[in-house]
């Protein structure tokens, strides 16, 4: 058995992060379908008592394995962003899903050096599923490895976006855009949809309003699947991005999907 | 041990009911996230391979056991409908769900005697969840008796809608006269939407345009979990509705949506 410390290090970043989601999952689920209180935040999201509790625990134990690293999350200031090494982590993404006891909420942990995120995990403590992506690996589901449809076509793709409700006007309008070639759409997902991209059931997403927080992890998670994602001007995303996101199975379809963007006449 | 045949008659149904799902449920799990034939129907809702063979599995297990008894599905004509009880199954439901690897589609199976659904089971492959309802007794989930949440003002519901393609621009502005005066809104669900209602997740479900046999089964779930589900104007829901169903936690929140809804303006 290897010794932790010969590990490369984003393996052992990758190991410290299964760890951590086994903690996160099971602290989720002590929450999940339980009474919570339920509180608006400035932005009218809904925050749980589970949301803080557990990233507080992802700091702790981020902090203690990593005292260097920064930290940036969606419930508590960011701590040391100056350093090379920042976890963007979001303890429960989907939270209309968890508060209404839909199973497709998860937890996402990324960890960027110099900018660029090399580790991704989006972990579904009710499924039990985890998909783990690491730059230059495969990317798995539950250890597994996976990979995206592939898909090339716009008229042959599934489309996800989470709700209707998180477009302004015009992003509505770019979405109704793919919504009329794609082959079918649905709605409600969140970052559940990603992992259903990278094993091969979705073809595209198409979001706005997104955080740090939530598409990070989801980058090496797309990537390592062999799909394309990026924001809607087909820029890498990076913790500046405007948090508009289209994943798609595969370049050739992203390439699609942006010049149909772009053929709308009320394109930016 | 109590031989079938001194069953009540309810009870008898319902066994066979959950025969047959555990049936249904290993047969859809066979396709669910395989590569499969999407076909275009009249109507535009995906068929799939699946969706034909279980509910030809289940034809052929009702008509073996009860070869009086009508037969109502999906995907092939009716049968027997002059039969005082009749079965209304949709093998898949969601299907939008079971294509694009959500593990949220459920098969629903109904038993009607004079009209009234007696017997409705909602069960869910993937999550391994199933709701029972039988007229007089308290619904179940996997055997444990289940309640709605019981919640009665709008202003702290949790609405549910499968999506807003599936209404009319009529429809759409009754659900978001809905959505305006609720907690919150979510979309994507079908029928599990209807078993987190029974399980005391979701409080309000509103929708147009389902079919008896996305509806039939709905009913003794919600009812025996203490929730009321209607047709638009508060009417007991009959295989000759036209489709649109709101189902709530309980009669005064049914009530005071039904009155918001008549409130408005565009009503009719």
């Amino acid at each position: 058995m290897q010794s932790l410390s010969t590990f490369p290090e984003t393996d052992r970043l990758a190991q410290f992060a299964q760890g951590l989601a086994d903690v996160t999952d099971a602290m989720a689920m002590t929450y999940f379908r339980k009474p919570l209180e339920i509180e608006a935040k400035d932005d009218d999201s809904p925050v749980t008592q589970a949301d803080r509790a557990i990233e507080a625990e992802m700091r702790r134990q981020i902090t203690q394995a990593f005292p260097t690293h920064g930290i940036l999350g969606e419930e508590q200031e960011s701590a040391r962003l100056e350093s090379p090494h920042i976890w963007v982590i979001d303890p429960i993404d989907g939270t209309k899903s968890f508060l209404s006891g839909m199973p497709t909420f998860g937890t996402l942990i990324a960890c960027l050096s110099d900018g660029t995120p090399n580790l991704g995990v989006i972990s579904i403590p009710p499924t039990g599923e985890r998909w783990t992506g690491q730059r230059g690996q495969r990317t798995t589901l539950n250890g597994a490895p996976c990979q995206t449809s592939g898909r090339t076509a716009l008229a042959d793709a599934i489309l996800y976006t989470t709700s209707p409700d998180n477009f302004d006007a015009t992003g509505l309008a770019q979405f109704e855009t793919l919504s009329e070639k794609a082959a079918m759409r649905r709605f409600g997902g969140d970052c559940y949809g990603y992992g259903l991209l990278a094993s091969g059931h979705v073809d595209l997403l198409f979001e706005m309003n997104l955080h740090p927080y939530d598409y990070m992890a989801l980058i090496p998670v797309v990537e390592g699947a062999g799909g394309v994602i990026t924001d809607w001007d087909g820029e890498p995303l990076t913790l500046a991005s405007d948090g508009k996101i289209i994943a798609a199975a595969s370049a050739p379809l992203h390439a699609e999907a942006l010049a149909a963007l772009r053929a709308t006449a009320s394109f930016r």
